[in-house]
């Protein structure tokens, strides 16, 4: 999408040099645009755990590109392990979104077939590709899909302003291109229909406040950021139409784990008969997993993470100590909102009731 | 209750100087403790605006100390005039709060009973210390009411911890002393019941981990500060025993009108059976209001206490922007718990069921 006026995606290749990938460090949005480039795979570790880039679709496509540079700097005779190892480093740097997993299972299972180091680096680099551009895609087809649903609101209401709540980012910057929740906030606000999106800031690491909004207001979309607290209120009072999020991970019976607090919003949405939709492409889907709240891993950061915040000073940024220096802090990342919950998910393959997502997808019937 | 040892209440009269009201200015909490002198009625209006001071029960307090320095420096000729437009200044202070306007009225009817200048100074403030001592007084009664519940709790987890979650500051800082939800957790505490307490942070002005926090480090109580969107999270998980909240205003239907927020924290509880009290002294009962959503009016508040926020950088307070520059924010301050979510109300009189109020004090019965 949109960035004073010029597009960019979340990750890609630097134009004159193929070893080195570039991301937008979101830890400075909405401050500072900075681009930083990662070379090993040791650099995209570091990049997802602290969060350089997050988001359950960026997450997986930025590690596909790890194992891509994995394959570009391992020696040649220790090749496999050294491959492998790479994969364990990956997976151990986010504990909850599925598509870090998914992204270098897939990975892991491409470099299995190639023959050599060069063909091995080859075949990674257009997984890599592939699967940015699919989940670009999805992101696309999610947007056309859900549209439709703010476009329904919009014509019961005359053309009136369609309110749509959200929480954390699930844009472009979560995903590559488009967004997930975003994405039928974008196609709406591309085909004329007025909206208006309640931006979460989300606490404690503000991607509401800090991304949502950024990404909102460079594309021209009308928004009014909040404190987490506020939906229950603004839902009470008619003034939020629909809700829409994202997932980091899923479970194919519809149980949604995504950031924490979004339990909390589709408590507020069940009990005002306001729609809660989930948008999510296939690859945040847990195939295997049956209950989301005992069985999905609740990644818990550091409580540092709730008792500074990061902010714009006198020209710089700079974090404040929030709390008393001597309290204790918990930060657990995500939560689960069970299924029943749930109005629907919206997928790369069209809408479904949270607890049938595998009549869209019966190839992963078990 | 202690502040580095020493025993301190919410506000009182300087020690030599009856015409000084002192109080804390809880602004600069957790991080500087400074004490106020407010000299006139206009002192007490911005204190109670600029939230100096804050909480319904001190706000009531605070609102019967500026009218006797109103009576203490009107004009003896325009006495009455000038009071009603001093009492007319303190209720255009903040909407929501009911002790507000009951403490200002409480004042009006005492004053009117005054045959001179004198006297009025006089009846107004023996009125405001006794509106002070009884609030300090039901918060004490509520703390014993209410740490009989933890007291059960922890009978039943065989002297395991008793987990408490608050929401927002209805501490001694908000009450004068003991505090409403706070009241039960220093009794439990001081009673040698094993208790922690989640401090819900409480944004956009972060009372919880601010002043929570810091009340319950100075009383030694084991405690852990964590982002709002945190609660429906740890009540899935068996995490929380019990809620006990504040109240602004509630309805003598049992409406419960508290910090924004507070609403979502009773729609997690009632969906994982954990038991959700409002602490609250007779004084921030309306009688006359029936449905709390529908007639209480809701403060909304500068969007750049959303945007920005303070705390301790480098040795000094400063205030960092959280979100673009550009974006709109919007601040409700309060939101209302419908009845049926409140388990029940923990009074000076008692405990009741959210419904039932008027049972408990049969002279407001119309």
């Amino acid at each position: 999408m949109l960035v004073n006026s010029k597009h960019f995606i979340a990750i890609w290749l630097k134009e004159d040099d193929n070893s080195i990938v570039q991301i937008i460090d979101q830890r400075h949005l909405p401050h500072r645009f900075i681009i930083e480039d990662l070379k090993t795979v040791k650099d995209i570790a570091t990049t997802i755990k602290d969060m350089h880039v997050r988001g359950a679709p960026l997450i997986g496509i930025t590690a596909a590109y790890g194992m891509y540079l994995a394959c570009l700097n391992s020696e040649e005779n220790n090749f496999l392990e050294s491959i492998i190892k790479s994969a364990e480093l990956l997976r151990s740097t986010r504990p909850t979104a599925v598509n870090l997993m998914w992204a270098i299972d897939k990975q892991l299972e491409k470099i299995n077939q190639a023959q050599t180091k060069q063909e091995a680096i080859s075949i990674s680099l257009s997984t890599a590709k592939l699967i940015s551009e699919q989940e670009i895609q999805n992101c696309k087809q999610i947007g056309e899909f859900g549209s439709k649903l703010i476009e329904e609101i919009s014509k019961k209401k005359n053309d009136g302003v369609v309110n749509i709540l959200t929480h954390c980012n699930a844009g472009w910057l979560a995903c590559g291109d488009y967004g997930t929740a975003t994405a039928p906030i974008y196609a709406a606000f591309d085909k004329g229909i007025k909206i208006h999106v309640w931006v979460d800031e989300t606490r404690p690491r503000n991607q509401g406040a800090r991304l949502t909004a950024w990404e909102l207001g460079q594309h021209g979309v009308a928004h009014t950021v909040i404190p987490d607290n506020t939906g229950g209120h603004l839902m009470q009072h008619g003034m939020v139409d629909i809700v829409i999020v994202g997932s980091d991970r899923t479970t194919y019976t519809g149980d949604v784990c995504n950031k924490i607090g979004t339990y909390l919003k589709a408590l507020a949405a069940k009990d005002n008969n306001v729609p809660f939709y989930v948008a999510l492409p296939s690859s945040t889907i847990d195939w295997e997993m049956k209950d989301g709240i005992k069985e999905i891993p609740i990644e818990q950061r550091d409580g540092e993470e709730v008792k500074y915040i990061q902010g714009l000073c006198e020209g710089e940024i700079k974090k404040v100590l929030l709390t008393p220096s001597m309290s204790n802090a918990s930060n657990f990342a995500f939560d689960v909102t069970p299924s029943r919950l749930v109005k629907a998910l919206i997928t790369e393959r069209g809408i479904c009731s949270a607890d049938s997502v595998l009549s869209l997808f019966p190839e992963n019937k078990k």
